[in-house]
């Protein structure tokens, strides 16, 4: 299948990314329509040619006409929603998602699913600590990274529409790693900053703290406005995932705090150098 | 004393942060001149006309000169220059600083100071991964806090002088506190940071992290390119005050990891609440 401009699309979920994604389709004339249960997000999508149909109900003509289905929801609405509505897919039907954590989901949506459909997992690493489809804007994808994430069961071809999606969407860069390795990486890169922003966001009482703080701070604790959620939902669902990692922050923290009592200043400048030296590698410039 | 026109500024050290003092204020149309043990960093001051005056050499002149001297260098390259250079100034020169940490070096260089010259600590809280005066802007300061460090032994008119550095150059609001209380903030504010920052990147050995993350790791560890030989002695400086604070992140990061064993999603969701209320507080917007 080539994703074109006769490709029924069908969103489910219209929140900050659902709302994304529908952007930079509709945006490039792709045909895009998308089922949310808030009335209010419907009115502005339609208001805003975001979508070209839409509704609040579990639409049947909508659903069985759909070649994509991208899932936008919460990770357990999502699991209920394939179980209770599938009987709806049309048949070669392909199915995506944005979830953010794999291990727990795609076998199990995989193993429920109906035979003549195919689910693909991806996951856009991109997001806002701003909520809903009000501030849904398609840009935030052109610097971020796009994962698919397919499991043995996953045929060739449904890969390549989960990549031609990252394609359109226009994501800096598309790669591909199995559910284990996607949720080990996710759990560092994404939920364990997630939970070091927290921590310091809560660990210290001081008021006025706004009066005194630099960029650093800033640019440490942005993502300390949260969706709980959300959040909590995905930080469960990866559990062992991320406290292993954060284990290895813990005792990394801890060697740095050691060589500080013992005023190792030549450890300290070692692991600086280490970090600089890393960190040269992300700057996008 | 009013800083105008003709008042001497005299800057010791053209890094990134006194570099960009002096664009600052020479935009401005003040009388800048600066000392920097750096060939190329002079030349590269007066073509630019970053500075009207400039030498590599402890010039008599210049510094007898001087009303208002500003130290832009390592904190003990700054003691070292005052107890040998302290001879050159002008009475009533009012001498002032940036230096990161406050505790163990103000009261020390108020002890060995001249009698008649006065210096009062300033902390401007901004920076740059990037050094030297090539990339120094003036606007750093714009969005950043300035904070006043004065002890009893200061007078309320040198307080004042310190305060117009900061309105001239436009820092977006100017505090004062004391040196514990600055040394405690900056514990948590910048050194802590600065320490998760270098741990995060530190922690994890995994290859190609750069075609996974996303904005959020970036974020994170933006200030992981460290100038190890400033940033060692200021953690070294204000050793105390940073294990203390690393302390406090420590044991809300343990709490945060017994609520994921536990699977508390209460708990969990409690701490994200409160870290987006806090962290409300601190947008700009």
């Amino acid at each position: 299948m080539t994703i074109d401009k006769n490709t029924n699309i069908l969103i489910i979920g219209l929140g900050i990314i659902g709302g994304s994604y529908a952007k930079g389709f509709s945006k490039q004339g792709y045909n895009i329509s998308a089922i949310d249960k808030d009335e209010a997000t419907i009115k502005y999508a339609l208001k805003n040619e975001i979508v070209s149909k839409a509704t609040t109900e579990v639409d049947a003509k909508l659903i069985g006409q759909a070649d994509l289905i991208i899932f936008a929801l919460y990770p357990h609405i999502f699991k209920e929603w394939i179980k209770e509505n599938q009987k709806l897919f049309k048949t070669g039907a392909i199915i995506t998602d944005v979830t953010g954590v794999k291990g727990c989901i795609v076998e199990d949506v995989q193993y429920i699913l109906r035979e003549d459909c195919e689910y693909i997992a991806a996951h856009p690493m991109a997001g806002s600590e701003k909520l809903g489809i009000y501030y849904a804007n398609e840009e935030i994808f052109h610097q971020a990274n796009y994962i698919v994430v397919p499991t043995e069961k996953n045929t060739p071809e449904a890969i390549d529409v989960c990549k031609q999606v990252g394609k359109i969407l226009g994501f800096a860069r598309i790669s591909q790693l199995s559910p284990y390795e996607h949720d080990e990486m996710i759990g560092f890169v994404s939920q364990l900053t997630h939970c070091i922003a927290m921590t310091l966001m809560t660990c210290n009482d001081t008021e006025d703290l706004q009066d005194y703080t630099g960029d650093s701070f800033r640019d440490l604790t942005r993502i300390a406005r949260i969706d709980e959620t959300m959040w909590s939902e995905l930080f469960l669902l990866n559990k062992d995932a991320l406290l292993h990692q954060m284990k290895l922050f813990t005792m990394e923290f801890a060697k740095l705090e050691r060589m500080l009592m013992e005023a190792d200043k030549n450890g300290i400048k070692e692991m600086m150098r280490h970090s600089t030296a890393r960190r040269k590698l992300f700057d996008k410039e």
